[in-house]
């Protein structure tokens, strides 16, 4: 399977978007190429001039959302420090990108185990990148004494965000400049109104556990 | 395909975790009734003997995990009040279920569109419930005019919480007790240390948007 850099051009930009329909619809392993040939209209000859294999559509598919998504996200945090401000910048750049692709991000998501050898490495190479940004974000707003692991806020925040294919139904639900406010807001403060307390009590472990549960921050 | 009540013996319980097993590393689209049987030593006519069929299969493990984690809800939460400890209460019979299940969680997960029907009517009447359990204490947290849209609430603490299918592993991060603390924590009051103060410029909008973002509680 070919994994070098390819141009994206519009006509293989549109392929993958379909494709990316019909392997959210049907799912990736019962959909055939002929599948993918139907929904674009674009020849079985056609779609082998862009891609080798329907593995390689998938590959494309996740390396032009990654490659995408990171560089958004690079040029939106070009000469931006403030760590406050840059989480705002990732938080918007992901959930704009994923309410417009919501079938990729199905796919990415179910999908993320079936690349292997050098197209998997590719992938999740993008993915480490992506996430060790994140993560730089969380250690300059949490402080020098982290109150939470940072490897659970940074996978935390993520699954907020890429939870929304499964729920969020942009005709019925808050508009996306106001689900990114609410996660912004939910991820850094919390949902509790700012003069309430946690009861020490209430945080205890659940019965049946041995552990006691310590409340660190209250 | 039958969808009615079944007794859940042992030998059928076996056999669930098994093949959720099996959904979980092969597809389930991939999956035979014939790998089933392989992978749990029970000849075909002992599976057919408890299911009809690859998707009474499916309905089952979903029936049954949401049975289970409703059950366990439901004993957890009677005669408790406090919604500070209900959420605390849901949170971790949520995690705890889910760390020991994680092949099930990923086949709930990838399968949700896949089951129709009265199977698939069955299992979301349970999902509801549990959504509004959870919709219900969040409620009484936010008080009366809350930050956050509650529905984005409530799919935010979902998304935590069952995204770490994709990220968790037992053996190198935080044990699952430590893990309920911090998404508890990060739930209800965020990441922020709590003398920070979320700077209003940060949390303007991305260039490029018409929407003005109202960060509404600083």
């Amino acid at each position: 399977m070919k994994t070098g850099r390819i141009a994206y051009d519009d006509k293989l930009e549109r392929i993958l978007r379909i494709a990316a329909e019909v392997f959210a619809e049907k799912g990736y392993h019962q959909a055939s190429i002929r599948d993918i040939s139907r929904a674009t209209g674009v020849s079985l000859a056609g779609l082998y001039y862009y891609v080798e294999s329907k593995e390689e559509l998938l590959f494309r598919i996740q390396e032009h959302s990654f490659e995408t998504l990171l560089e958004n996200l690079r040029r939106l945090l070009e000469g931006v420090d403030d760590p406050h401000r840059r989480l705002r910048l990732l938080i918007e750049n992901h959930l704009r990108f994923f309410v417009a692709n919501m079938k990729e991000m199905k796919v990415l998501s179910h999908e993320a185990d079936t690349l292997s050898g050098e197209a998997r490495e590719q992938v999740d190479a993008m993915k480490r990148e992506y996430a060790g940004i994140a993560k730089g974000i969380m250690a300059e707003l949490a402080g020098s004494e982290p109150a939470v692991d940072l490897r659970v806020a940074t996978y935390s925040l993520f699954g907020m965000m890429n939870w929304i294919y499964n729920w969020y139904r942009p005709e019925r639900d808050v508009p996306v400049e106001e689900l990114a406010d609410d996660i912004h807001r939910l991820f850094l403060t919390g949902l509790l109104p700012l003069e309430d307390e946690v009861p020490a009590d209430a945080a205890r472990a659940a019965p049946g556990t041995t552990r006691p549960t310590i409340w660190r921050r209250t």
